[in-house]
This record gives C-alpha cells, sequence and structure tokens, in this order.
C-alpha cells in the first residue's frame, strides 16, 4: 500500500506495496460506468450502468475464487473460503450505486476496499479462519427509488420483499422489473445469522477529520433523525400601506424559527439542526408574506438529546406567532454499533499507528439496518472539503489506502476473536 | 348622499339625496366590465375589458354634456364648462384599469365618483367659475404593461410618448397596437398648464383608517421607495454530517437580514420595509443552503428616512456575513403634495364634520407623476382589513358617499380660490 506497509502477523500475511495504487486504479476505472461530465458518476440503481459496474464486481472476485450469491432484493455477496467454513463469515462492504451527478467515493470505496483485500488474501496465500464476503448493497443512495438503503433495510426485514419490489420510479418502472431487466433479481436467501461480524469503510462526507487533521474515524454509531415541516400563516398586505405594528409577517415568524433551529443545535452539541426548505407566498418583493412553509432536519446520537431538540423547537414556534404549525413527518432512531466491533476497528488502527478519533456518522448507511441484525461497526476517512453527493467529491489515494488497510487490519483482527 | 347631506353654500347647489346610492350601483354595475369569480375585477389595461368601461365612462360623461379629450396614451379627459372658460380647469379622477383578480375600487372609486360630480352640477343646474374635468389614466396598474402609472407618467412627461407605445406585454403585443385595437389611441396633446389642481379620491389601500375609526385621510403625500437584491452566498453542505461549528448556512445569514429589516423599520417610523421574495439553493431540506435571493421593498416618507434605513441595512447585510452582496435596483423619491391643496381637502372634510387624519400613502398612484406638473392632494376612505389587489377589496356604500362628498366639497373649495 502507498501509505505505508500493512502491520500485521507476518506469518500470516505478507503485503504487496502495490494494493493502495490498485485500488486507485479500481475507483478511477469504475468511474467509467455511468460517468458523468466533472469527474463525477451518475449510476442510479438497477440502471445498465449499475449493471455494467455489478458485471465487473462479480467478474472480479469469481477471478479470486470467491462463491457469488445474489438475493432478491439484488444484493451481491461474494464470498471467500476460510479456513473453517463452519464459522460464521465475517462481512464488509458498501454500495456501488451513486446519486446523479454523484461522486466516485460513497459507497464505492468500501466495496472496491473489500475486494482489494480478496486480492491480498489470494496473492499472498492467507486462509482466514473465517469466511470473508464482500457485499454490494442495492440502492442505497434512494434517488431512484424510495426508500434509500433499501438492499440492506430488506436483508435486515425492514422492508418486506414482495413491497420493495412493487416500488415504482418516476417513470412508473419498478424495482422488481429493473430487478429482472439488468439480470439481478437473485434465488438466494442470505440468513444474517450466517455472519459474525460487518464492517463498513466509507468516506466521511463531512469536514471534521480533515478539519482536525484526523487520519481515520473510528465510527461508534449513526446519529437519530427527526424531520419537521413547519406552516406559517400570516395575512397577505400591501408592502407600502401596512404599517409595521399591524403586520402579521409569515416570514418574519419564519426567520426567527430558522434562528431558533440553529441555536438549539448549538445548545444540545452534537447534535445538528437544518432548514433547507423555504417555500413563500405569494413570494413577490412588494407583498407581505401570507404563508411560509420550512422543512427542517435535526439529528443527533442519542433518543434523549432528539427529545430535547423537538421540546425546544416546539416552544420556538410557539414563540415564533400562534399561526405556526409543527408537524414531525419522520424519524430514525440513532443507531449505536456494537463495542466490540468499534473495538476491533480502534484496536487496528491503533495497531497501524494512524491517528483517529470516535465520530457520529451524521449520514445514513447501508451499516444502520445491518447492525439490526450483525454486530457492526464502520470506518471513515477524510471527505475533501466535507463534500459529498457532489462530482467535485474527492478522497485521496493515500487516504483511500489507509482506510483499506483499516479495513484488513480489523478483519484480521475479528478473525482472531 | 346617503352618509348625509353635502354641505355647501345653497346658493350654489341643491344636493339630491340619491347621489351615494348612485355612486354606489355605478360601483357594482361597472364591476360587469371584466367580471371574475369572486366579486373581483379582471380589467387588465387596453384589454377589450378595459375599452367597454371605457366606453361606458365616455358615454356617460358625453351625455352629461362633458367634451370628451383622449391624449396620445389613452388617457381620457372629460371636461364640463365652468363660467369663465379663461380659468384653469380643476382635475380629479384616478383609473379603471384593475389588477388581475382585483377590487372593483381601486382606482374605480375616484373616477366614478367624478362621474356622481357631474351628474350632481348637472341635476342642480350648477356652473362652477372653473372647467372641471374627470380624467381616467391609462395603466396605472402595471400587470400588462411595465412600468405602472403609466399615462400619468407620460402626462407628466416622465416616459416619452414613442418609448411607451413601444413597450410590449408578456405576449409581445405593444402599447400602441392595443391603443388602436380598442380606438384609444387619441390625437389630443393635453397641456399640464391648462388645469388649476389635481384631486384623486381613492381607497386607503391599507389598515389605519378602518383601525383607527377615522372616516377620511387627508392625503399629504407618497412615501419614497427603494427596492433592494440581497444575494447570500454560503457553502452547500450535508445536514446530517456539517457539525454546526463548521457551518457556512445562507440561510441563517438571510433569516438574520429578514429580521433586521423588520427591526430597522420599526426604528425609523414611519417607515416600511419588507422582505417579500425569497428563493434558497438547493432548497433541499437535508442540504445546508449555500445561496439564497432576498428582494427588500423599503418605503419612507423622507429622503432622509430613506437614507438611514438604506445605511442601516447596509450594516445589517455586513454583520450577516461577508459573503452577503446588496444592490439597490430602484428608487422612487417621496412626493408632498402641494400644501394648498391639501388644505382644500382638509378644510372641506371639517366642514363636512367628517373625523380626520393625515396620512402618507404607503402605495403609489397617478398623483405622484401628476403632482410634478399640477398642484395635487389626494382624499382616503378606508379598506376593510386593508385589502387590496384582492377580489376581496371592500369599501361599504356610505364610505364610498362620504369620500365623494369631500371630492364634491373640495372641487368647490378650489373653485371659490
Amino acid at each position: 500500500m502507498s501509505a505505508g506497509a500493512l502491520r500485521t502477523e507476518p506469518k500470516r500475511i505478507n503485503t504487496p506495496a502495490t494494493i493502495g495504487d490498485r485500488l486507485w486504479n479500481d475507483i478511477v476505472s469504475t468511474a467509467r460506468f455511468g460517468a458523468a461530465d466533472k469527474g463525477g458518476v451518475t449510476r442510479l440503481t438497477l440502471t445498465d450502468e449499475d449493471r455494467q459496474v455489478r458485471d465487473w464486481f462479480v467478474t472480479e472476485c469469481r477471478a479470486l475464487g470467491c462463491t457469488v450469491e445474489v438475493d432478491g432484493i439484488g444484493n451481491i455477496f461474494a464470498t471467500y473460503a476460510g479456513e473453517d467454513m463452519s464459522l460464521p463469515a465475517i462481512a464488509v462492504g458498501s454500495h456501488l450505486d451513486t446519486q446523479p451527478q454523484g461522486g466516485r467515493f460513497d459507497g464505492i470505496l468500501g466495496v472496491l476496499a473489500g475486494v482489494e483485500v480478496l486480492r491480498t488474501l489470494k496473492e499472498t496465500a492467507t486462509l482466514l479462519r473465517h469466511p470473508l464476503t464482500v457485499v454490494n448493497w442495492t440502492n442505497e443512495e434512494g434517488s431512484r427509488f424510495s426508500p434509500a438503503m433499501m438492499g440492506s433495510g430488506a436483508f435486515a426485514g425492514a422492508l418486506a420483499l414482495d413491497a420493495a419490489h412493487a416500488l415504482a420510479d418516476r417513470e412508473g418502472v419498478t424495482v422488481g422489473t429493473s430487478l429482472d431487466a439488468i439480470g439481478y433479481r437473485g434465488e438466494t436467501k442470505v440468513d444474517p445469522a450466517a455472519f459474525a461480524a460487518y464492517v463498513e469503510l466509507h468516506i466521511e462526507q463531512g469536514p471534521l477529520l480533515e478539519a482536525s487533521a484526523t487520519e481515520i474515524g473510528v465510527v461508534t454509531g449513526i446519529q437519530g433523525l427527526r424531520w419537521f415541516d413547519v406552516v406559517v400563516t400570516g395575512t397577505e398586505a400591501h408592502a407600502g400601506s401596512t404599517p409595521m405594528a399591524q403586520r402579521d409577517d409569515a416570514l418574519v415568524a419564519a426567520a426567527e424559527i430558522v434562528l431558533a433551529v440553529r441555536d438549539i443545535a448549538r445548545e444540545n452539541p452534537p447534535g445538528v439542526g437544518t432548514v433547507g426548505f423555504v417555500e413563500v407566498g405569494p413570494n413577490s418583493r412588494n407583498v407581505v408574506p401570507g404563508a411560509v412553509r420550512l422543512q427542517i432536519d435535526m439529528r443527533h446520537p442519542s433518543e434523549a438529546g432528539l427529545d430535547r431538540m423537538e421540546a425546544a423547537l416546539q416552544d420556538a414556534v410557539v414563540k415564533a406567532g400562534a399561526n405556526a404549525e409543527l408537524t414531525r413527518i419522520w424519524s430514525k432512531a440513532p443507531v449505536v454499533f456494537d463495542p466490540s466491533i468499534v473495538d476491533a476497528v480502534r484496536t487496528s488502527v491503533e495497531a497501524l499507528g494512524y491517528s483517529a478519533t470516535d465520530v457520529v456518522s451524521g449520514a445514513g448507511h447501508d451499516a444502520a439496518h445491518v447492525a439490526t441484525v450483525i454486530p457492526t461497526a464502520m470506518i471513515f476517512v477524510p471527505s475533501k472539503d466535507g463534500l459529498s453527493h457532489n462530482e467535485a467529491e474527492y478522497t485521496s489515494p493515500e487516504e483511500c489506502a489507509r482506510g483499506a488497510e483499516v479495513l484488513f487490519q480489523t478483519i484480521l483482527e475479528l478473525d482472531r476473536r
């Protein structure tokens, strides 16, 4: 690996210096499947571009000696044999689909690093005790078919397979039809009990690691999330002839709520709160706004934190105006990863001597579903400028290689247990 | 008049009790020209609906013995002879065009009250010393052709006639073509010097008179106005993975500006300040906004007040964020009406015994242009709930009649001078 020699028990593995370069090469070359204009990738789930990268992945894994299975939602499980096939497998992976005009790293890094681990095992003729499975989950992004994290959700039993097949995209094409069209509606029923652990390497999609010049994030969980809609109703009025004292300006009340959301998040660290969407009616310069809709996103690593934030938001909405109505439209409970798997990641980073910090993921990941059925943890590497879902998304070759090294070391650590 | 007997010198005039009813009847019946669904009127300037109401106005005035002249922009001047035709005329009027789904009173009241004064003069065989001209100005509203107050602007020389003719609506139809199509491109060049005074009766389009239970507003001028655009540039970021301390949220900065505009107006009474338009990019719930555009309207009766408000806005924008840019895109200087004409209105209201208060108009009116070339004042009557540019716009029969009485009394007062 270009970022440093892989440190493990010498008797078990012999690391070629080239695997960081190979990983980078895979990242660059698989970006041709759905290449976008500005260096990124548009590879929506279950499209022909997705089929191309899936075919590449299956071919690659089979060439390395893996058994490849596909389940009913199109998740691909490539399993490399271990010494003791009676042991449950160690699973790693992520997703190969992208957002429209998305990046080359989001999800992709976790799958390709798994392939690189397989290559290294084969080259060094290393047998782990456990089987090792590299997984590509279907439709993590959710931009073509909602909900996101569909494949891992179906795997974990959060989503019924029949219901998932019936979901349609904007053109009315269903998941089932799309799976058939690209030849990835599998027959295998994969049992979560067949796995001892799941580890997902992913880019941070946030600025923390870069800002603190930290090489690796040891991910201890995923923030919980609550989505709210606020409708503020004021009185539409003439901007010239309505004195300030007689106004009931919906936008002024909405502005107070926008600032309250910021303040509430600041007062509940490490929570975050965002008003990302605003719609003003009638939205005309010289009319006092009569109605404003806000969409709010609040996240916190603990349920108690989310409760505090929601209560404070309710207070703020009441304070902003009698005619503001708050509705919670969606929530996701926080995910706390399995301490023993998190510990395996931490031990591995320490063994490799990389700088590390515990982080809670702000974004959702397949690991959130998988964690409900398999002991799970995640590894983060930095994202330049915190950018993601964007063609400018970037993680350097060295950073990618370090992530793959930590993934490999964690597999070895788990394999010893 | 239904709202009380017209008080004037008995030797000169004998008021029938019916003219309030007749005025109301005209308001209701002319609303058939462009009747909208909810009781209002859609009568955009120079459309066939506008032609119908113009034809009605011309027919009515000719039947009363008026000479009718039309100028090159379609303004209609209906003149009732006075005893001394060498004296300049007293002019009254307003506009018969409306907003889309507009009301039955905005503009219309001022013209129809003028017609009612003519009827009363004729019925009572009264001759004023001065000629009396009732004017219908073309395109006050500006919703079909921009700018608004086009006819009065051309009359006052603020807009060249050729340039006005070339202006086109959204379908590319010009003012000139539209004037020809409805037969209202006149030949007469009407000289402002031919008028001694101009008085415009209008609904308030604001809530002040109703809120203070005041019958008449003596309008001393029209607020000045400045329009600003603000572009706030932040950094688009993931709502889940970007910590609060590392955000550059354009909407949070914009919310501070919205509240600052409210505060600045409150600190500069009787100024008003409105953010009526907001555009957020990318406007997605779980993306920290990277860009926000605001449109701001600020008004004040004095230039010095506008200057203070603009300076405070500049400070607020700087305070809100380094990447906020403020541009003043339009301004209109305050209009101060002629003290002697305002005094004639005040004297007339006092003679009639109606409650009155001095007000500064928040909205623009034809009187703003006319005031630059003829000594001018305005009379306001209440608007229910301050509503205007809305089918629900309402002023009661009694309120309309009081306005017409004050207009009549003011004409008599001016005629004595």
